[in-house]
């Protein structure tokens, strides 16, 4: 099998638990459930959960633990792609070939489905540590909240959203790339890892392979953006120019852009090649940079 | 000293600690955290904070260990404000007589400030559960997780908004004010009595008082949108007129209210009152019940 069928595999096996953690609901609040599983089972690649789960196996953790916090950092990933679309911040139509959340059920809703997510995700990871309380749970379940955070994703959003139409430099680019990207991807290597009972030298590893990975991942983003077709990426193309955006292709162009992926995606590959089971890892990097939407 | 100059102090205890959570910040991002303080210290009651510290301290615990989860829920309370005041929500323009934050710093910062908040306030418990991990704080940072969540407040806002323009029966009018409302309150009492280290009855006491008290405020707070002033509530009067908002005034009428708000209320006094020392719960209680603006 190549890499490619190994991560559907997994990511078929994240839909199902999706599923137990969020079911459809006939009474009140079924909207809100209808909402959230509609962004939730919208077809995303489940990166950030196989992620997690990955680095967990490969350490020789039990995944099972770690399956309520896979679930939770794909809800948060999920609640920030509905916000990011919203008409006040990229007022994107169309998000994996389909309408988007405030396109399909209005504005409000959009906004509460996001929050619902982020919520839900709070409660799977609470719920967690109270069924196993242990150093390695709430450890988990910090790291995906930094991650996710003020000082984490959140802060990337907020100088991408403030940088729109302006002309930034180079560390405010990486800076953007770092915490919007990167940080969750880094969030789901570490929990991972503590998850596995990891050393502290191990989670710093991964920690550092998050950051080389999700920035390389975002820069293959802003290529694909240039040099994709709508119905190869199921997002309108060209919709960072349209709204302005700042990405490496607008600062360095798209050779120096190739250039950068390369680097940052060997320096990953390395990392994950110290491990002896590391070899999935390796190679979901070089796909994800490789890929074509 | 009466309950209106206790609840003072406490509050300006409880800004204080708000201050060292949530502080100005120099460097990336500076301007979310603007966003952030400016609806924090907007001049808020404080009541969830001081009714979980309340709680623990009444119950014989330690508050300060209480003090990261009082900060937490005050973050999400304010989150679900700016997000209830958006254009797309109840699109107000003004709370507690002053801009809303969309109004201050444009809808794209309003809509990530809600959302900083939100996740701060998960960053800031993990991290405690993490300092002291224990059977008591996680248990703690889960009621919160779930009076906030999917099947408490954010339930009671989804039904809110999907109500509005709509005749609405009791049932749901009491669903919408037990989840928008009581349950945060509920969340507060029952992580307070937790991280004292209450009994499982104890903390189910709490959590009915809660709800009593939590309705009983609300059903306060629509009577009070009729009969006050803009300049008595810091933010316009007859808001939910203009919204088309079912209210407990639009289906029992003000005096049939105002009989349900002594019911209630008496009901979460006599729970206090079973503590010996639940004097400022119950005198709280009465207070928020009387209370003009």
């Amino acid at each position: 099998m190549n890499c490619k069928e190994v991560l559907n595999i997994k990511a078929k096996e994240i839909d199902g638990y999706l599923e137990q953690y969020l079911p459809k609901q006939k009474e009140y609040p079924s909207e809100i459930f209808e909402a959230m599983r509609y962004s939730i089972f919208a077809g995303g690649k489940r990166l950030r959960p196989v992620l997690l789960l990955s680095t967990c196996e490969m350490l020789g953790g039990n995944s099972k633990e770690a399956i309520p916090f896979a679930c939770a950092i794909e809800m948060i990933h999920t609640y920030s792609l509905i916000h990011d679309d919203l008409p006040a911040m990229d007022n994107d139509d169309y998000r994996r070939g389909k309408l988007t959340s405030h396109k399909k059920f209005g504005e409000a809703l959009a906004i509460l489905a996001g929050d619902g997510l982020l919520h839900h995700a709070m409660e799977i990871m609470a719920n967690a540590c109270v069924e196993n309380c242990s150093e390695k749970t709430v450890k988990a379940m910090q790291a995906i909240a930094q991650g996710a955070g003020v000082y984490g994703m959140l802060s990337g959003q907020v100088v991408d959203v403030l940088s729109e139409g302006k002309e930034i430099d180079e560390k405010t680019m990486y800076f953007i790339h770092k915490n919007k990207t990167a940080a969750m991807l880094q969030g789901a290597l570490k929990a991972g890892a503590i998850l596995a009972g990891a050393t502290k030298q191990q989670v710093e590893m991964m920690e550092q392979a998050g950051e080389k990975l999700g920035v390389a991942f975002q820069i293959a983003d802003d290529v694909l953006d240039i040099t994709s077709s709508l119905e190869e990426l199921g997002k309108p193309v060209h919709s960072d120019e349209k709204n302005e955006k700042n990405t490496y292709v607008t600062i360095y162009g798209i050779e120096k852009s190739k250039e950068m992926i390369q680097n940052l995606s060997q320096e990953a590959i390395c990392i994950f090649k110290t491990f002896s089971k590391g070899t999935f890892l390796a190679e979901l990097t070089q796909y994800l940079i490789d890929r074509k939407s």
